[in-house]
């Protein structure tokens, strides 16, 4: 398969790329240092990219932004950012993927654990990880020829040791990329995967 | 209890407003039409109801417009009403509502059963209602002296009749207004209540 990743440069699209380059041909793409550079939070960046790197039978995103921090002192613009880069940028990348996605094809988005289980400081992050996951579930029902999944992650054991946190129950980007191969390779349609569901 | 509600107009605001009207003191806002005017998807409108209405014990919103129909149908614009009115609306009555709403208090925001039962033509109302879910479990986490929960109605029967829709499995208005109730009177904090399980 011929297989967009966007977020190439991060810990787990790193992961998601070596998880999946022995058997498939990865594009990378992210925001800046991949083979194509990409904007989440620009409808005309994503255009772009997709008209550069032409038909693919998968897209993955492990990317977007979003700011943690307290309630009272998360801005107006740090909820714009989730909403317009993490939100709205991977639920562009289904809106615009119509012409380069290959029927039979898949779209992989990425929310995370916080949705779910939220912790203080992550009512921004939340918000958009729940508005992916029902928007995914919603979507699916409307898509016959392809399907579309979001993935989410747990906490990265990387990114918790490079945050200086205690990472004993952090998930490996390794482990953590299994749940996308699983979204690309398997028949899912419609669903949150739950990273830690797919571990070895 | 002096309640503020937004949306009063509105089908499950009307019926919010009888439930609750006998025991409490209700002060009815809404895009028109009602004591208060306020327009959810403006910020500086927010402030001033606030600043209009003073202390009050609890804040109600039945309110928030979001636009229903196909994916591919969906115009950029039909996300951005969704998020800028049904979903920030919403969350800026919290995060704006600091000095009106007394200690001891409660906000009940409204989501809808799409959020995790979606239909084809919900996937921009599906995400703003997960948005909403996830926000108020994650904020509620930095909330000590106010409760905050969302009610997630199902079909309301006299919307579906109004529609046109059969509306044999709808929930009447009036049962509808019972999660509500529970939601201002009760003890809840930080939940999505789904308005089938307060029923007469």
């Amino acid at each position: 398969m011929k297989i967009l990743l966007i977020g190439a440069t991060g810990t787990i699209g790193d992961a998601v790329a070596t998880a999946l380059s022995n058997d498939h041909d990865i594009i990378r793409a992210s925001y800046r240092g991949s083979d194509v550079t990409v904007d989440l939070g620009s409808v005309d960046s994503i255009r772009a990219m997709f008209q550069q790197v032409g038909p693919v039978d998968a897209i993955i995103s492990t990317a977007g932004q979003a700011a943690f921090g307290p309630l009272t002192t998360l801005a107006d613009d740090d909820f714009q950012l989730a909403l317009d880069n993490k939100l709205m940028g991977q639920i562009n990348l289904v809106r615009l993927a119509g012409d380069t996605l290959n029927p039979g094809g898949s779209i992989t988005l990425t929310s995370g654990i916080l949705s779910r289980q939220p912790m203080p400081g992550s009512a921004a992050i939340s918000m958009a990880n729940g508005a992916l996951e029902s928007f995914v579930q919603a979507a699916a029902l409307e898509l016959d020829t392809i399907r579309l999944n979001v993935v989410a992650p747990a906490f990265v054991k990387e990114t918790m040791v490079m945050m200086g946190m205690d990472s004993s129950h952090g998930i490996s980007a390794a482990d953590t990329a299994r749940a996308y191969v699983v979204a690309v390779t398997g028949n899912n349609h419609g669903e949150t995967m739950d990273a830690t569901h797919y571990l070895a």
